[in-house]
Parts: structure tokens; C-alpha cells; sequence
């Protein structure tokens, strides 16, 4: 990009002007280091410089204290329980500051679990919220559904309300934690890899999943607005992003811990940034589940790339262009 | 994938209870050894644990006896012409076994004149079936309008009534091969590599052929559906799929004899592979042209992954998620 | 491909029977040495032949000499306005020329900049020329509002009458260039690195400029239609494509001086490239960009073969295959 002056947003100047960013490095919701270093790895890569050069006026209150947890067992199957609750508390606390204090949020994890603080966070400030939930995977096992125990495969089912019957009510922390959304508050985009019990939960409940065959079928434009129609009927909610990298193609998100082939392209990827940036109501976006301990140098660097891109389009950057408002072409 | 229990077809369940597995060795029909590894490579990769997991219940018949054929001269420049055919007919014999036993069968080759045997012996049970040819190239040159004389690019030469009379009477096992479809019976997709003769052929038959243009132009959906039309328009004939590996890109299954760039995704492949099945009709699906001795071995671990990715999908995988009927989620 | 005969044009045949090839070995436009063998790179991976397979007569013109200018100085901060403008001169005469005696031109290049010698070219045979222009960036900065200074950004503002005010008159030849189409005849596809000046000449001036957001949203068939529609109402216009190798997506094209992730995939472009063709009202082609000093000899050679399987499809290849007119199926 080059250009006689800073790129502003056009027709949507001003929209995220105060954006408050939110580290999550927690890796124990799942078993592999290196989602801590998530945070670290996407400010290194320029994402805040990225921002700002689109007009954001970006306020980066640092990284949630995960701190460390001594005699951490396992509840039943579930791993790290106490650790993950800690750092999911803080988050919230700082989502919801950041939310108040600056209008819209980007947090960057950090495992998927992260986005049961940043849910809980937006809740309190907007419980309306509708959830587009990007990723190859549902992340509603139950405890009690999931094999692994790992809790970046269980998110949704401790927020949904409606689960709390299958949810076992664990000590160190989860007290504190209380379901704040419905099942019709949310949607996935790029499902490909669903667990038997997560495809009874989302049967059972009707939920609004799309999967990967559902965007061969119907295409990334068809999908989004049905997604967006689903949990945003009306068109007047706070729209909260879970964006997992790897619904992503491995091809550009290799990065990560569970890579499913046949993902959301870049293209695919950036549309739905645009057009989700285009409803002049997203609150905010997560960025989970990049890795740099996994792969080459050349898959780290790519993956970072790939997450500050989209993290840039959904909070203004497009490519059609962008133009500040009182830019005038120099005249000989 | 984790779960409570093995997964099962969800409102399919028990269609392919059982399933025969036939091993097609055979490279003599293109110049490039290997492919007659290609069944010990799907079963090695794990194919029959990956079907198992999804419900069926496979038999595995083993490989066709291809033997060793001494002093197999080219008949005009039509290489290898006894080996290939004495394979051929042991090929139909197996095929027609496992189908009438089992009532599906899969079959894993080897190159692609491995379907002169399994549709010859597919139609000893089923002759209105409608045969959906996935590939890159369409297959039907005759003997004497191939270049290279390598039978995998001529089975559908072999195989269609229409044809006979451009077909040489060859010696050697041939007389015992007879042409068992029409025309009408055959829709190809993905084609982009069709030789003048062949064109010529599609034309003057007013065949069913769907390039690359027409997926890029229609969409996959619409294509499949405008390709099973064709062949099946009431919707009740056995559909046996012949697919030859590189039909889809070569970034996903490099390791094929005459790989073509701009194939299918694995996505799209995908799509195809869980429509067919959905149709309720699949009664065979033939897996072509897997050659280990090509390329690295990531791009030998890839192309297998990936033609058994494709063949869990024909078989009942779905990227939906899939449950067991009886499930019930757990409750605390 | 294998087959009976040289391959032909099956319903067009003979449309391009002529073909005058022009050769642009231009690298002053930007700063990477190394398009400058761009023409040679793409001769020697066997352009002509492919050309002259499916039917073509092609004339070789040879390169347009672009000399060495000493003491070429910037001009504010545009680079190499001499170098640029010399071999631009010679461009253009030699397209007319070929232009003018075999009927239709394929340009290969050197930098973007090519396309100023190009189009006048082409503007003294046809002033009334639809420009298609398939780019990953819009090439329509004035030197005003150019950070780089490098003119293969620029050549669309200074073929371009009404953007006149905008532009300095340079010494050293830009005398002779002259603003020869309108923003009118200009369509742009593949869009998805515009600067703020071009995102607002674009706006001023209402053009058709098409982006992979475009190309997501509508697909490329129908944003193909729209973009042909915009710059030839009536169908009858002679086409010419200004075809940047970036705006294909870093997989196909790599070698490229500003690559862009996201863009046109080989099969989308195919289809462009034969959808042209079926016009029958294309004219002229420049292949531009092509730099054979990025990259490894593998992204070289893709690179390349990318380049020719897409200038012989606008030319006439089909992945339908092709047949020629008199061709008989051999009988037996
Ligand atoms: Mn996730
Ligand atoms: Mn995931
Ligand atoms: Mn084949
Ligand atoms: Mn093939
Ligand atoms: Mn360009
Ligand atoms: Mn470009």
C-alpha cells in the first residue's frame, strides 16, 4: 500500500474509532504450548500498526493474567479446570472494561477457550449479542460428550443456557461462571469436523450451523446472510465474532493445533470481515488458536499474516479500496 | 474426531451396512509403476478403519490376481493388451461377487482401465446403472485415436455400445470383454484434458460432458445436479462413480500419473461425494489412479488422505457431524 | 494432449489465425531487475508451440528495443521517466504494425508500464477498444499521487483523457504519449490493493472496477458479465486484456514483483480467458509482470506455465477440449 496520506475508513469513518484490545494467552484449554505466545506473536506481527493505518485509534490494555495454578487435576475428564477458570474471569473483567471504556473490542488469543471470558465480558455490557461462531469445529462437547477434555472444545456448552443440565458444576473458579446466552444467539460458519454429541446438541436445539458443505452448496454470500439472518433477525443486535483460524485452510492457517482440511479460503474469509464490518454493528471480534510453536518458520509467518488481515477487514480495511473522507486527487 | 461411541450414518444409517472391497492392481494401462501399489497404499493409510468407524461393515475380497503375462506385444500401439484384460475379467468376476453379496462394493485401484473390469462386472448386476465418471480426462479414446496407446485413457472406448465399431477386436482375452452401457449411461465432471478424438466423440454422441468450465461457470451444486439428471433423470437407477484422483487439484493428490492443474477442491470433491451418497442410489464408487511412487512422501501421504477422505464421504461421512440414532446426550 | 493431428479451433476456427507477437522487455517501471526477461522467459517455456498447437499462426516480432538512456533522472518522484517513455514509443509502433498485418496482438512484457505503449498501440488501429484490466491493483495513480514513484503503478493515468489535469507533462519523450481512451472503455477485475488517490479516482469517475470482493460476493461469471457489459454495451467492441500475472493468486503466479494473497484462481482466470475468446471480438492481449529473477526455479516454472496455459486459452484452448473441423473417428 502506498498512498499521500493515512487510510481512514470511507462511508464508515469514525465506526471503530476507539477499539480497546485484549490479550488472552491461555493454552490449557488444550494440550499443545504455544497459544500463550498468540498474543505476543500477533503484536510482533504489526497487527496494531495494521489498525491504526486503517484509522482505528487502538487502546491495547495488555494481556490477562493466566498466572499459574498449583495442583490443577483433572474434574472427571476436564483439563486444567481451575487454571482456565482464573484467566476466563479475568478476561471477562477486561473485555468488559475495554467494551465500556472504548465501544468495540479485538481480543487475540490464546486457545479457543478464551472466548468463555470474552463472551462472558460482552454479556454484561451487551446480552443481546448475536454470535458468529467462525471455526472448523462446534466447540459444544460437554464435559460429559467430550472425549479429549480438552475445554477449547467445550466453550459454547458452558455459555449456552439451555445446556447447563448436561454441564457437571465443577469447583476452583467455574462457580463464578454462568451461562449468558441462548442457543439462538448463535451461529457457526465453516463447520467440518462435529463430534456425535455436538450433532445431537445442535439437533436437538435447532441450532444454526453451517457447515463447510453448506458453503459448497450455497456459497460464502448465501451462508453469511443466512448466519447473520439467524441470529440478527431484525438487524439491531451487537455482533460478537469467534473467529478460530482454523476455519481457515490449513493452506493459510497452518499454524494451529487441530487443522481440518477443505476450509474457508482467504477470500472467503476476508468477505465475511467485510460484509459482517458492513452492518455497522460489530462489537467484537475474537481471534483464537494461532500457534507459532507449530510448523515452519514460513507456516508461522503466514498464519500471523492471515490473522491480521482479517483482523484488519473487520475493522475497516477493504479491498475495494479506501479513501479519506476529505481526500482530494492533487491537481497539477 | 472424538465421541461417546463409533459413529454411525444418522438418517442413512445401515444403507451400506455391508461393503465389499476389491483391490484392482493394475499399472500396465499408462507407462508409470506404481499404481499397482495403490490398494496396499489406501489400506495401509487406514482406509477400512475409517470406514468402519462410520458404520459399515467391510469385507474385504483382496486384491484381483493381475498375474504376470509373457510376451505381451502391442496390438497396433495398444500396450500390454493380455495383461491388462486377463485382470479385467478376474476384476469383473470379484466385482460381481462382492456386489451381489454385499450389495456395494468399493474398489481400489491401480490405474484407471481398472474400470473396464469393475463396471463390465458392476453390470452383470445392475446394466441400467448410471455411471458418473470423475476425472480430468474423459477416457474414451479409442485404440486408434490415442496417441500414447495407454488403455486407462481408453476405457470408455471399451465399455460403451455405441463405440464397437471403432474398436479393434483384440486377441488375448479381449474376446471375452464386451461393451455393457451406453452413451447415455455416462456423465463425466471435472474434465480439462480432452483430446481432439475424444471431443470429437462427446460431440457426435451428444454426451454428457461437465469440464472445469462449466464448474467454474455453474457452481459445483448446480453441475452435480445437472450431471445426475442426465444419467439417472427419475431418480432410480444404481449410481456407480469412477473416480479417477486426478479429477481434484493436484495440491491435494499429487501423486497421480497425469496430474492437470485447476482441478477439483477437496471441498467440491467432497460435496459430490456426500450428494451421491445422499441420493440413497450409490451402489459403487471406483478409486483410480493412486501412484505411490510419485512425488515426496508428504505428497504420497496427502493423495492417500485424501482418496480416503473422499471414500469415508461416498460411504456416509458428512462434515455436518454425524450420530449414532440412538444417542442421547449425557446428562449430569 | 495426445492425438491425430495438430490440435484446431472446433466453431472459431481461424478467428486468430494470424497472430502478431510483440515482445516488451521493460523492468524501468519498477525496481526489481528482472521482467526485462520476462519475454525471453516465456519463449523459451514454449509459448509458440503451444500457440501454434491449437491452431495459430504466429508471426514473432521480436522485442521493442528499450535501449539504455543515460542520465534518466526522476522527475519529482517518478523513476525513469526516459527509459519508460523511449521503448514506450517503440511499443506502440510495433503493436500498431502487427496489429495492422495480422489482425490481433499478444504483447508479453516487462512491467505493467508495458501497457502505455500497448493501448496506443492498439488505440491507432482501434480508438474504440473495450480494456479489460485483470489486476490485483488498479495501476491508476497519477505521479501526484504515487508514494512509490515506480510508472507500471501509473500507465491507467496516463492513457486516460480525463485524467489529464492530474498528470505533469514530462520531458523526454511523454510529449509524443498522449491520453487515448476513456475512463469509459476501462474495466477492471481482480482488484485487492488500491491506494487511497485510485480509490478516489475510481469513486470521481464512476469506473468499473471489479474486486476479488466482487468476485466473492457475484462469482466470476457473473462479474465477468457485468465487467464486459460496462465496457462494450452493444457487443461490439474490439477487447483488449492488459493481463497482470498478479492477479492470480500467489499459488499459480508467485513470480511476480508485488504479489497480493487472495487472488484469481487458474480456473477463474481460464474461464475469463476462453469466455473472451467466445466473444470473438478479442483483439489484443498484454501478459505482463512475469519476473523470473523472484522466487525459486519451481515458482519460475509455475509462474510461466501459468502464463501460457492462460495467453493460449484466450487464444483459443478449451478444457471442452477442441477438434478440428474435418476431424473423422477413425474407423476400424
Ligand atoms: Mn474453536
Ligand atoms: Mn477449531
Ligand atoms: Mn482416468
Ligand atoms: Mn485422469
Ligand atoms: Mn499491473
Ligand atoms: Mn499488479
Amino acid at each position: 500500500m502506498n498512498g499521500p496520506d493515512k487510510l481512514r475508513r470511507g462511508s464508515i469513518t469514525g465506526q471503530w474509532k476507539q477499539l480497546g484490545l485484549v490479550g488472552v494467552p491461555v493454552s490449557k484449554g488444550q494440550k499443545k504450548d504455544g497459544t500463550e505466545k498468540g498474543p505476543a506473536s500477533l503484536r510482533d506481527g504489526g497487527l496494531v500498526e495494521r489498525l491504526t493505518d486503517i484509522g482505528c485509534d487502538v487502546k491495547d490494555y495488555g494481556d490477562a493474567d493466566f498466572g499459574e495454578v498449583n495442583e490443577d487435576q483433572c474434574y472427571d475428564n476436564v483439563k486444567n479446570p481451575r487454571s482456565v477458570a482464573q484467566g476466563t474471569l479475568k478476561t471477562a473483567d477486561m473485555v468488559e472494561q475495554a467494551l465500556r471504556t472504548e465501544g468495540h473490542c479485538l481480543a487475540i488469543g490464546g486457545d479457543h477457550s478464551m472466548a468463555i471470558g470474552t463472551i462472558m465480558g460482552h454479556a454484561r455490557v451487551n446480552p443481546d449479542m448475536a454470535v458468529l461462531w467462525i471455526d472448523a469445529h462446534a466447540d459444544i462437547n460437554t464435559p460429559l460428550t467430550s472425549d479429549s477434555g480438552n475445554i477449547h472444545g467445550m466453550p459454547l456448552s458452558f455459555l449456552a443456557k439451555e445446556l447447563d443440565q448436561y454441564v457437571p458444576h465443577m469447583p476452583g473458579g467455574w462457580e463464578d461462571i454462568q451461562a449468558c446466552i441462548s442457543v439462538e444467539q448463535i451461529a457457526w460458519i465453516g463447520l467440518r469436523d462435529v463430534d456425535p454429541g455436538e450433532r445431537k446438541i445442535i439437533e436437538k436445539y435447532d441450532m444454526n450451523a453451517f457447515s463447510m458443505q453448506e458453503v459448497d452448496r450455497y456459497g460464502i454470500r448465501e451462508v453469511l446472510e443466512k448466519a447473520i439472518k439467524a441470529v440478527d433477525p431484525d438487524g439491531d443486535k451487537p455482533i460478537h465474532v469467534s473467529f478460530d483460524v482454523d476455519a481457515m485452510d490449513p493452506a493459510h492457517t497452518p499454524s494451529t493445533g487441530t487443522p481440518v482440511s477443505g476450509g474457508l479460503s482467504v477470500r472467503e474469509m476476508s468477505y465475511i470481515a467485510e460484509e459482517v464490518a458492513d452492518t455497522g454493528r460489530l462489537a467484537m471480534v475474537d481471534v483464537a488458536e494461532v500457534n507459532p510453536n507449530l510448523g515452519s518458520k514460513q507456516d508461522v509467518d503466514n498464519t500471523v499474516k492471515s490473522a491480521i488481515d482479517i483482523a484488519a477487514r473487520f475493522f475497516g480495511n477493504r479491498r475495494q479500496g479506501l479513501c479519506p473522507p476529505d481526500y482530494d486527487i492533487p491537481v497539477v
